[in-house]
């Protein structure tokens, strides 16, 4: 039986022990170059706990990595950390020894304000790369938040507010479980939008089996009251984010600054799962799992000017890395992209980029088609190559909802993979195009 | 000293002893469904040589691959040829066993209509996928395209039209220099617009050191009056290759039909070129790369919505392995591409995907700079990882010219690679997106 988890109010703090408080430091501000009060948004965030957590996170594997990722890959292979710092407006990426010692300033002045152990605050960032952070605005907005910190829904959305960036609307999600008699929480937010094709793994290096073309400024958070060794939290949180953040896709691109982070409080007062063989485990890994992938899903229905969101499920491949790449080539194909917009269902693109992939494909044993989100009435296009009786008509509703599923069956083996992919469009070209004539409009 | 090419008029038809014609037979009429007289574009076209002649090939990577590219595969490995007949407004490509009926019924009536040998003439389709050949237009347009061959620029031209799909423009050049004391000539055209990051092969296998990424449809027909080995011909054909349609990318989509054939009749009476160690040997293959390389960018010219078109320098690196997938994942970023098309010199958006490359990068090593296209004057904004001294108004000055030059040195490495890319424009998602209640807008 699949486990249930009960939707509940609150976050990022919607667990025991947890506050959080989001405010205005003006980093966006200065970082646009307007001077309005009108244009003011959040762009500082503090999270916190009553009591030092079992920390796990997953980063970028690209090489040119920010430094507040470097500060946390340290940190939380330490497995202990109590509160989480992050602003928007600015990546701190690619800003040499000045942007290390701003992030470990960061750091320090969020456990000097909050009174927490040595090296126990974590740090993100999201914007544009290669400006220094502005430290007094940062200073500024610590103390702010320090102050502001509260356990309300309106807490949470303040801080899932301020990591925002092109994002339209905040993302957060939280659930309620039992795990080992005891009432667990788990809940958290994240912010994506542009550059979103996360490849994380739990150092930042790039594991021997990397999917092809990892690549999103994608920042999550996450906070539980469950009880759990730092190490199989580790272990819960890369497999949830292997088959989430991992496999979602906007535009093809990965950040500098991808980061998974969460915090586990042991507040619920469940038995300490300390092995894979607690009852347990599989439990909390499937609820951490299912929060990934709703805020990874959200992360891509909220991608820059996407309209349709698409979800890639091919099967019947030699091996994962062949479905992985045959997904993921289909997913970011900028012809396959464009036909999605248009509600197009070109089924002859889909087969090039398959052709073009790393994946091994056979011409004549290829199916596609097309269902419902979650349905299993596929409607086919292509059987063994071969276009099917299906209508034109018929094919083009298939591909009209705002969010619809693609199935792709090789039919040369056992193995699946699946990618969160979204349609390529006018708006997300003019988005990122930005005007010279006013560095405001230009992205990260 | 440089070979001198010194450029001439007639392009597929200006070496002696070939001819050619463009015509009209409505496969595209059919192909859109249109029915207006006025619609009504060239189709399909015929080179033909007086002579048998040597003949080589270059084909797509694609594991998808057309009937035609098939059949060419297989008949330029014997390395005699003499015609060629190519159609556009459908691929001819997952049509399976009609469409490689359709294919040999091509090559089979133009020998027939021609009188030439068996397996003497190729075959070229490009168009849209998975829609079998109307083979009553083909017959009727070979049959109408030998009544009208001819050596004027003015039939090259009308067959540079009948291969284009949503090229605006006919891609045509030849050149003349000496060979052995005798007078050659060497021309050739292309289409290409979308589906274009060419990855091709002597015989579509994939090589084990294949550029990540490799994707056009693109085709392109070349004739020479030069006497040379069908061998050695090959050989120069796949080094100019390399050096011109593989490094080119318009939407970073290999197509299921690229292909270049090459067919030298010999008629220009020099000794024939037998040996790499003839001197005329590297003098032919220069003057082929040249001829090449001009129609390759023509390609990225004219791509679907392009702005601009910019040439990716990549140095440095620690292999040419290495070099190439840094360039291509530049030239293959949606957030590069989109800032290309804003005039917005933004470094960071380079270096991000440099860094999610296969290429070994480290940030404190590399370059970025600009200059104009063949200019030694480069505008570095970005040196050994960190900002220069150059202003954002000076920077924007050099990212703002319709062509220019992007340089990016790794400093890790003698290796360098090249790619010729393109923006990413409205227009682009505008034009493939298409409008499903009216399929004639749907591309290939």
């Amino acid at each position: 039986m699949k486990p249930k988890f009960k939707p509940v109010e609150g976050a990022i703090v919607a667990a025991q022990g947890f506050r959080a408080g989001g405010v205005f430091c003006d980093i966006k501000r200065l970082g646009t170059g307007k001077g309005s009060e009108k244009g003011r948004k959040r762009d500082l965030t503090l999270i916190v706990s009553d009591v030092p957590s079992a920390v796990a996170g997953m980063f970028t594997t690209n090489q040119i990595c920010a430094a507040p990722v470097k500060v946390c890959v340290s940190r939380t292979s330490k497995g202990v950390a109590q509160a989480i710092v992050v602003n928007s407006g600015n990546a701190n990426a690619c800003t040499g020894r000045q942007g290390m010692k701003d992030a470990l300033a960061m750091t320090a002045l969020t456990e000097e304000t909050l009174g927490l152990g040595d090296g126990h605050a974590l740090v993100g960032s999201t914007g544009r790369i290669g400006v220094v952070l502005p430290m007094d605005c940062v200073r500024a907005g610590i103390a702010a938040a320090a102050r502001v910190l509260g356990s309300t829904p309106k807490h949470a959305t303040h801080a899932a507010e301020a990591i925002m960036t092109s994002d339209t609307r905040p993302k957060q999600i939280a659930v309620e479980f039992r795990l080992g008699g005891r009432v667990v929480r788990l809940g958290g937010m994240c912010k994506g939008a542009g550059m979103i094709q996360p490849g994380m793994s739990p150092n930042g290096a790039r594991p021997a089996t990397a999917p092809q073309g990892l690549h999103a400024t994608m920042l999550c958070f996450l906070t539980t009251d469950a009880s759990i060794d730092a190490g199989l939290l580790q272990g819960a949180l890369q497999e949830a984010v292997a088959h989430s953040f991992n496999c979602i896709t906007v535009d093809g691109d990965m950040s500098t600054n991808d980061t998974v982070l969460v915090l586990a409080n042991g507040l619920a007062g469940n038995r300490k799962i300390t092995t894979r063989r607690n009852p347990g485990y599989p439990v909390f890994q499937a609820a951490l799992q299912h929060v990934c992938l709703a805020l990874a899903r959200m992360i891509v229905r909220d991608g820059e000017g996407v309209h349709r969101v698409v979800t890639v499920r091919v099967t019947g491949a030699k091996s994962f890395t062949d479905a992985d790449a045959a997904a993921r080539a289909v997913a970011n194909s900028s012809l396959v992209k464009t036909s999605w917009h248009g509600g197009d269902p070109n089924w002859g693109r889909i087969i090039d980029a398959l052709g073009y992939s790393a994946a091994t494909i056979v011409e004549d044993q290829v199916d596609i088609g097309y269902s419902a989100v979650g349905s299993k009435r596929i409607l086919w296009s292509l059987r063994r190559g071969q276009p099917t009786k299906a209508t034109f008509a018929a094919l083009c509703k298939a591909a009209a909802p705002a969010e619809f599923e693609l199935h792709i069956r090789l039919n040369l083996g056992d193995h699946g993979a699946v990618m969160y992919a979204a349609d390529l469009t006018e708006e997300y070209v003019e988005f990122n195009k930005g005007n010279v004539t006013d560095p405001s409009t230009l992205g990260g």
